[in-house]
């Protein structure tokens, strides 16, 4: 192959952008270190796996796949609209909410721009300003969590998109309605204020922010969802977004018209009524996280306390050769360096089971010293 | 919902956007005229329905969707190289044919380039281009087709990207190896030459391009396939492009990392090896063009000679009106005034009998004048 390098063509953002680094997925592991049994605890998937009323539903829908999906979704849509109690035209669907998110810097971001977003952050903020040649601007960060009052000091003239992440990955930390709603009254008209609420479903019902509700006197405000979380869909695919219908009529016309697929639009539709399901990965999640939470404070290792399906501890300064020690034990956490946490591992709740391998392995790399 | 207009928040390029127009589903149709037993031959897709390998395959995979996909394909990406003898560093995988046509762009593409492709060739080509917020060049076709002399006179110090469709969509009009490969040569380096070869399988094996081979000669040119035609899996969206390594380093760095599912990435793996299928969809294909053809010559109709699976038919200054009423007799072909074609209507080869309802009614509407 010759000596021809793209760097030189390609756009001045994508030029030095690191991609996301995924969480190891279990057949990788097998494929280096041979091993087999392993603990994945790295993505925040739902351990439950797919709920049986969705397995059910895609078994009905592999017949027809030669078809293109509904570039509309019109079905997911009227249901999405149905238990939200929104329009239609609010709705943008997205191949996942990174899509949602993706499309939504692409929409409205130019190189002309700055995005804000919090230090510790999910670092799809950063990658998507960047591919796109926008400044983003991190605001150092409060407890772990978002600064409102800072991020909200930081709008200038070139603002034209604030990402805020609630709770928060990697670091499950937690805005109030309170908080968030002072904060979009201090934000412009003109600045868009993206919700990403892709942990929604693990906070108490009582503490959840009426985020949707708010759009309505918040034209600026889009709010995030995914169905990879506590619907349990990551394989999937699937995510949206509720925003003012002038929002996601722009959103649309960038959108690809297949970006969710036939199984994925059909998966999320039955999702949505498949509470059952839904309240027992909450629950199952809560018994997890105080599995967890037992084991660090046995250990009287710090974490973050984490209103997500994941909890950050801080196992120290050893934490790139624990999070190795631990792979060769067959359990995948992850390092959350990259996020400027160097001494701290995200270990997703998994089943009870599988917390206790995590936390077996654990003892016996502390033990070891 | 107050007045509030996202217009003027949104980037140039997609200000004046109109979303890419798909084919009309069936669902769709049956909602809006309450008929059944509809027959959909507007989106070039597969007639013979999934392949009962592919299908197989998805039912034991359904268990495991709770997990994300693997965020580098490595078994369809493995597989792809052992077809098409190529390293997997050259492979970048899409959410569809479509999602690698538009990361190309965004890749490589910025407001400050040109983009040229021809008149009546796939409308993703301007789309993405326009998104981006680049100059479009659209060169006249030559008997429907591309006029290749003319694109490389068009080159100029702007121009990036050069997209080419072969067979082209919607007008199956074809280049020969020996165009295609004198076309390269005449090409700068820094010019990137996007080979869209999405229905690639339904030209004779002795016609086709040698086009991967090239990718080493050529380190500007990148191939593009799909698995949503002959393949049968335009419900799953998987496709991906063949490249200079350093070509797919930079587009996987923008690439959204689950942009394939989980079931598209089995899929498009099972479907590699499923050369019964693959040779029984070309032969059908073969035998539903001389149907159609057939019809038209019968008919006195003049079409555009096509080495895809469809036929653009030239019906008259009433295409639209011959299209609606198609629509009511319960057949969806697909208008093509958008492609500056207004007196054509394209007509996906179907089944056999699928075929024969849609000459029928072509029939009945002809017949009254």
């Amino acid at each position: 192959m010759s000596e021809f390098n793209a760097k030189q063509l390609a756009n001045p953002g994508v030029q030095e952008l690191h991609p996301y680094q995924a969480g190891k997925p279990i057949e990788e592991l097998e494929r280096e270190l041979g091993i087999k049994d392993i603990v994945k605890l790295a993505s925040n998937e739902n351990p439950l796996g797919i709920s049986p009323k969705v397995k059910a539903a895609l078994a009905a829908e592999i017949e027809d796949l030669a078809r293109y999906p509904d570039a509309n979704g019109y079905y997911l849509k009227a249901k999405i609209a149905e238990q939200f109690g929104v329009e239609m035209n609010q709705i943008t669907l997205g191949n996942g909410s990174n899509d949602v998110l993706e499309l939504l810097a692409r929409t409205f971001v130019s190189d002309q721009h700055s995005v804000i977003f919090s230090q510790h952050a999910f670092v799809v903020y950063p990658l998507v300003t960047q591919a796109i040649g926008a400044r983003g601007v991190a605001v150092p960060a409060k407890n772990y969590g978002h600064d409102l009052d800072a991020m909200a000091a930081a709008i200038d003239s070139t603002t034209r998109m604030i990402f805020i992440a609630n709770p928060n990955n990697p670091t499950g930390t937690f805005l109030t309605s309170a908080e968030l709603y002072a904060f979009l009254q201090k934000v412009p008209t003109n600045v868009l204020v993206v919700l990403d609420e892709a942990y929604y479903e693990y906070v108490d019902a009582a503490e959840r922010a009426p985020s949707v509700s708010w759009v309505a006197e918040f034209p600026n405000l889009i709010v995030s969802r995914t169905f990879s979380k506590a619907y349990g869909l990551a394989g999937l695919r699937a995510g949206h977004a509720i925003s003012h219908p002038s929002v996601a009529d722009y959103m649309n016309r960038i959108r690809q018209p297949f970006n969710m697929n036939s199984l994925s639009l059909k998966a999320a539709e039955v999702a949505l009524d498949d509470h059952d399901y839904l309240a027992e990965a909450v629950e199952l999640n809560k018994q997890g996280m105080a599995q967890l939470i037992a084991f660090c404070e046995q250990h009287d290792l710090d974490y973050i306390p984490s209103r997500g399906n994941f909890l950050t501890i801080e196992v120290g300064d050893n934490a790139a050769e624990i999070y190795t020690k631990l792979l060769h034990r067959g359990v995948i956490v992850r390092p959350v360096a990259g996020y400027e946490l160097p001494r701290h591992l995200r270990v997703s709740i998994g089943l009870k089971e599988e917390n206790e391998v995590f936390i077996q392995a654990m003892q016996a790399i502390l033990a070891e010293g």
